[in-house]
């Protein structure tokens, strides 16, 4: 098969073997892969993949025909259409993928949307809900929400009756942030007069530690899954205990495949019916073949634009 | 009726009204009120009442018999033994509680038992397995561990079926921990070579943190719920991420009825039942009466000795 593959902090195209289903494996023939912001850093030798997940090829997401089936595989057939996430290995023709990561497409979505959905709404979907537990009628702010995480955050919080306040760095891109569903866009300075918030999810990173602390309600949990902006920061306990707070962070790649798993069973039933009413969609910035994934990388770094950009092969 | 008194920053004994039983409350004829730090910090001036509270009269936990019933009040009676948490007041003969925030006193437990048990163990209970989440066969780390709180979550943390790792920083105390069920003891510097632990109980405060992440297992909760020796540290939210884990901080004391109550109940269903079956006790370092509450407090602040210094009234 062909492949984007990573070699010498580049990413091209190579042929590698196929890939064969091991035991409760489906070989999916991909037809789109997102690109993630994981995928430049892994390019940059900074975020290795996880034992049993190619080394050199990139992708933490796809979609795409089941191709074959492995033993005791039972829950796709042959032809059907499956998304999910997996440790690498994405941005290719074929990938072996354990039945239990995957997921339907749902009907009516194309192979772009659904090769850019499961990385930012399962990971916006595990932050939001399972680790920061929010409810209805809730106050949610999104930090960084012009983002891939973001824009799906901010439409899960809209979707689930909560109240969403996003903050997003460039002007240009409020306007998209409000029409995914946001009650507020806000310039990050100054976030903090706007709270108090129960559940801050922070994309940005460390800088905003103080302020989250500052705007959190009582019972409130921040959420931080991106530090791109610095990882550390002060933390006054006080704060957080006079809160009653909780700062939880994760990451979703190094999960075991229970876990992983898990979160395509929350997905199915929690975020997936919300594609098929129309109440959700996957912003597309941009996609390109396969062999252009050189391209694509160079488009994702460069931003400027919302949405997703995918990676489409033949 | 008489009561310890706060003015000017000193503990005295003095007269003031008999409390009346509001609707759901209960008038409890106070025997024994045990003496916490938060009665240290509101005499300095630092930790004022919650509102509802007596100003004047410290006293987060009380233990007595039920003297009158308010209206709607109907889950004990006149003569019964009841104990539990209140927002201040207990180092009274009288004292009005929500009969929601009461417990019965297990039978068989003294009234200086009864007096110092509510406040240790409902912290400890709800630090180490409602905001922990504690599970049996999981490693608890315990730090301060000779502290009130820290002697109520090495019991409990025990008699669950975790594994319990206590640090204590006098060396004259590390037997007695040990002997309430811990099972290693040490010194507090160099204990993140000890670890993983799953659950992490703060008793000292933000000089242990940066140790304490890195001690941490994969999805631990590190639970802030003192911070005597500093609140103020460098959090490292990669370090945090790569652990998947959980800072939670909290207080007791702020918590509205309904929390507090909810304590309440837990404590009944989960807790007291050691107190019958032997494998909890209240560890008493002294007693005082009512009137000798002044050197209580200078005994308390000494410290140097394990348990609870508990005011007995006649």
């Amino acid at each position: 098969m062909r492949a984007a593959t990573i070699r010498e902090k580049q990413v091209g195209v190579e042929d590698h073997p196929d890939p064969t289903p091991g035991a409760g494996e489906v070989l999916v023939r991909i037809r789109a892969a997102g690109l993630n912001g994981a995928d430049i850093m892994q390019r940059a030798g900074k975020y290795p993949a996880p034992p049993g997940s190619p080394a050199d090829i990139p992708g933490l997401e796809l979609a795409g025909e089941v191709a074959a089936v492995g033993d005791a595989a039972e829950r796709f057939a042959v032809g059907d259409r499956v998304m999910g996430i997996v440790g690498g290995g994405g941005q290719a023709e074929l990938c072996a993928v354990h039945e239990r990561q995957l997921m339907p497409v749902p009907e009516g979505l194309d192979w772009a949307a659904a090769g850019g959905l499961p990385e930012v709404f399962t990971t916006a979907h595990d932050a939001v809900f399972t680790q920061g537990l929010l409810k209805p009628g809730e106050r949610l702010l999104v930090h960084g929400a012009a983002g891939g995480v973001g824009t799906a955050a901010v439409q899960l919080g809209r979707r689930c009756g909560a109240h969403v306040t996003a903050t997003v760095r460039s002007q240009e891109r409020r306007d998209d942030v409000a029409a995914l569903g946001a009650h507020e866009v806000l310039d990050p300075e100054g976030f903090e007069e706007h709270g108090p918030f129960d559940v801050i999810l922070e994309l940005v990173g460390a800088p905003n530690l103080s302020a989250n602390l500052k705007a959190l309600a009582t019972g409130g949990r921040i959420v931080v899954i991106g530090v791109g902006a610095g990882a550390k920061a002060e933390i006054n306990l006080l704060v957080l205990m006079g809160k009653r707070g909780t700062l939880r962070a994760s990451t979703l790649r190094a999960r075991p495949l229970e876990e992983k798993a898990a979160t395509a069973r929350a997905l199915e039933a929690q975020v997936l019916p919300g594609f098929v009413d129309g109440s959700l969609s996957v912003p597309l910035a941009e996609t390109f073949p396969l062999d252009q994934v050189a391209q694509a990388y160079k488009h994702f770094t460069a931003g400027g634009k919302l949405g997703k950009v995918v990676v489409e092969m033949g």
